[in-house]
């Protein structure tokens, strides 16, 4: 089918339907970062093929918002499709709301798959229609339209996750998220994000693109948990150990149904991460406790000392790989040609020798000098920059590893040191400041990550420079390398910063055309050493757990205070002591060499 | 009558109107920081005269709620009166509504009176008690057993407040707000705060302590605007005054009709400022737009470059007087007995010889060793501290000008700097180091306090020491000294700090029983001196607006960074460019010897 074939199919069942539009946005049923293909509908009926945008049909326009980011990407595929692009990065661009608003008639009706939609995204959709007399209808057009050749979900194997990497048994979490239930008088809660129900079940999959998780749904109530899923991903084995800890299994599309025979209790449903559907089927016979965010998302993001012990192993294996990386191109790679693919490409392969080594956690920025400079790059087989001459390499990549997630960036000089600009310095020893200072804060528990982000942005804010993107964001273990609730942004985040919770620490500097630098750890909380004068409250500190070395040559020396400069010298001998163990000799040399003190 | 006649009276009417519990929280109608004794009904019905207090009366029981500052007054004054304190800081005291729902029956009735009740107070109290199914009854019986001997509502005269003090008209302000109302496509407001009603007609009173406001309200339609004010408040030049600037002049207790005659408008209220009678009335005929802050209360916390520069000279009028209090609190005034009453009221009789004084800003803390330590300490001439010996002498102060508003809070030592122990240095120093860093901080635009709020509390963080007071509040121009909606805490407040605005910079450290330390200065947010390196976004920095040295003995040097103590150095020379000429050649050199670089 042509896209005008796809819009056609769909505008005649909207005429069927009386629909004045409908809405498609790039979203799964599960709030999933990475999507199977399955749910790629806005890329399917636009022919738009970036990760984010939301495709708006009347009767007779097609339009599609996205980001800058994508805008090269869109206003190329979308050619020749009769779809507008709606750049909505620039001001003067109107919501999806307001263009309908402006645009539709009142008591116009717009159609939206409520498995598309968060019960809080559906709610304010809907809000924001009524002052325009439009309402929301829930509908699934696509299903009827999207008939050949669409990917079916996916049915990988489902897998358990051993207790020994997962620090807490089945049943153990089962007990206290029923506890958490209890405390808030609830009977059930709906878990729908994949990675809650990878930790709450100890279960992990390969459905998506570097989180290890599988499509399912779970429906958790006191004296009963249900797993619904697709029974072709789970074999016997798996079958019989999930049974033995009191999970039901009932096939994926069941959950609706089974939703509706609740009745009379009250159900737990995180807001942000549950979808409408689900919403409105638990409303058939009973009531909605909507709150965000839900106790399970809270627990994972707590990690036990099972789970932090295997995130330090984690640590020393990506410590070894970007080790043998660093040396291999500066020692070796560039005596044949090189691109940024071709590194991202080797720096993988290094990764795969690791013990555990699963996947990467996501795919692998490797931007050599302008294309540094944009902050979300993703480098193209058919456009990438070939490595040469001298120039900054900007390069932030993960593992999944059993044992935890890792997810580092470093920023390193290629070519003649001597044509390190003093420019170049200072913003590489700004961006290092600011992640020592957030590295090193200490606060009382209780603390958000709002509180915390001017740490990293001080040094830099004083001369007018900021970066775009977050400081800091949750980390999974062995799950998504993004994770909520908690994070270190400037936004409005309510979430405290909890004990054992793990955060990125990455701080940059962006100079458009020419280069970007952005230095990564991953830091967790943890209760603060004794300190002599505390005063009964518990302070918390962050530990830093990646292990890899700074880039020592683009540090301006002049900069740094006595205890920064001390700082990176003890995360330099610390370093070195954890993982040239791991090292041959000559490769243990080499991180001598890049550990020596400043 | 005694605390049992006004218990027994009142319960005969909660009986005849079928109450079985009456509220009586510590307010006014106009959400005041301080109230005139007419609204002291907390205090009548209980007998416990501290500033902040709940009195909840059932049938058979009488309860008082009152946080930890006024545990030791309440149980005195509470002896003998049948009343129970409440020790609300304390963890297992209930709240109040917690205590309802487990003492009253279901289907209770809660009497209070929706003139003390802001808009959400009120609805949170409601919501918080459907769950017993009790249910709220708005009613003054205060009225009506409070008849002998009540204080009535001050008359004081109100008096135009020039304009060239607040720097825009009249007429200026009216058309600003009303061009917010239409883009909020409202037709009216209510604005009862007494301060914004004082900012937004250029009016002043002293019907308070410590705020130069007039009591009153306000209703601002499109097409005119009505100040109800008790007219012997008014004389005949005042009157002609607002007239000629468009404000009708009705009687203070015609606002409550007045407002049931708005028919069909969309009426703005500011729901945390606003009371819950006024918007009951309003709903009679018209709708509400409840939000908060209010446009008027945002405007008015941004001041004008008038106002700017007024508080700058209010600056140099309290810097004169501090100098002098200081020179003679080092030479003179040990050579008689003092406390720390007679401290202030010396600091008192300096700070009106200032050009333009009218009053100070709140009650002087003078606070001697360990009296320091209590956070809102107030002295008592029954039990203030003799000053005697060596010490820590911490005080907050402030004048109310007619060119500004200003709030100060130095520690000093008295006696010989000899016994200035090195754990006093190292807490001075860390909260002078906070104090720096708040003060040092440059930020993008939309900002917000919380987020720089770290930056003040970080290095004492460091150590495990916090204060459990914000590090900075707003502050009015010739008006409240302590102003939303903007301030400077580890709260979730989400309002950014605008241009123009003015905060407190105010970190301390309090050591129960030895002593109590805090360094505060005002500053403004100005727009950031050109940044060579700026990314084009606009940059905020604070202006240091207070002009007082610190005392440079207290500091432990070997903390300071050669930033910091360049910084204290520049202001120490400010501080004695800008005052010195306006000091005797005596107080210019004792001035001179504060100021000496470190």
């Amino acid at each position: 089918m042509t896209i005008q074939e796809r819009l056609s199919a769909l505008r005649a069942l909207m005429q069927q339907h009386h629909l004045d539009a409908y809405i498609i946005p790039g979203t799964d049923p599960h709030a999933s970062e990475y999507m199977a293909p399955h749910w790629a509908q806005m890329q399917w009926i636009s022919g738009f093929l970036g990760e984010s945008g939301t495709a708006v049909i009347t009767l007779d326009k097609a339009l599609l918002w996205t980001d800058s980011r994508y805008y090269l990407q869109a206003e190329i595929e979308l050619q020749g499709s009769s779809f507008t692009l709606m750049r909505e990065s620039d001001i003067d661009c109107p919501s999806i709301t307001n263009w309908l608003l402006a645009s539709l008639h009142h008591n116009a009706q717009i159609g939206v798959n409520p498995e598309l939609y968060s019960i809080n995204g559906y709610r304010t959709l809907k809000d924001s229609l009524l002052v325009g007399h439009m309402s929301l209808v829930s509908i699934d057009l696509i299903a009827s339209v999207w008939t050949q050749d669409r990917p079916s979900i996916p049915a990988n194997p489902l897998y358990i996750y051993s207790d020994t990497f997962a620090g807490e048994t089945v049943e153990s979490k089962l007990l206290r998220v029923r506890d958490t239930l209890k405390s808030m008088r609830c009977q059930a809660m709906v878990v729908s994000a994949l990675d809650e129900i990878g930790w709450l079940l100890n279960v992990r999959g390969s459905d998506v693109d570097f989180t290890p998780c599988a499509i399912a749904y779970c429906v958790l109530e006191l004296d009963r948990c249900t797993l619904f899923v697709n029974p072709d991903k789970v074999d016997a084995e798996a079958a019989a150990h999930l049974r033995a800890r009191g999970v039901t299994l009932q096939p994926y599309e069941a959950v609706f149904d089974y939703l509706k025979t609740l009745s009379n209790q009250m159900v737990l449903l995180d807001g942000n991460r549950v979808n409408e559907a689900l919403y409105e089927c638990v409303l058939t016979q009973s009531q909605c406790c909507v709150t965000s965010p839900s106790p399970v998302q809270v627990m994972m993001s707590i990690k036990n000392a099972t789970e932090l012990s295997g995130e330090r192993l984690a640590m020393r294996q990506d410590a070894v790989a970007l080790v043998r990386f660093f040396r291999w191109l500066e020692t070796e790679a560039l005596k044949t040609p090189q691109t940024e693919i071709t590194l991202a490409e080797q720096l993988h392969r290094f990764r795969q020798m690791g013990k555990n080594f699963m996947d990467e956690s996501f795919g692998t920025i490797a931007a050599w000098n302008a294309n540094g400079a944009i902050v979300h790059y993703a480098a193209k087989p058919d456009s990438c920059a070939p490595i040469e001459g001298n120039g900054v390499l900007l390069l932030d990549s993960g593992g999944q590893y059993l044992d935890g997630t890792t997810d580092i960036t470093r920023t390193t000089w290629i070519g003649n040191p001597k044509s390190i600009s003093p420019t170049l310095k200072r913003d590489y020893t700004l961006v290092l400041k600011g992640h020592i200072a957030l590295a090193k804060a200490r606060f009382p528990q209780g603390t958000r990550g709002n509180q915390l982000d001017v740490l990293a942005h001080q040094f830099m804010w004083q001369e007018g420079i900021s970066y775009s993107h977050g400081t800091g964001h949750g980390v999974g273990h062995f799950m998504g390398c993004h994770e909520g609730p908690s994070n270190i942004r400037t936004d409005n985040n309510t979430n405290p910063i909890y004990l054992g919770q793990v955060f990125s620490d990455e701080p940059g500097i962006y100079r458009a055309g020419e280069y970007g630098i952005r230095i990564e750890n991953l830091i967790t909380a943890r209760e603060a050493t004794p300190m002599a004068r505390t005063t009964g409250e518990t302070y918390l500190e962050f530990e830093t757990l990646t292990l890899c070395f700074y880039d020592t040559r683009l540090i301006d020396l002049d900069m740094l205070t006595a205890d920064e400069r001390q700082w990176i010298n003890a995360y330099h001998a610390r370093v070195e002591r954890e993982i040239s163990p791991l090292l041959s000799a000559d490769e243990a040399e080499y991180l001598h060499t890049k550990c020596v003190a400043i």
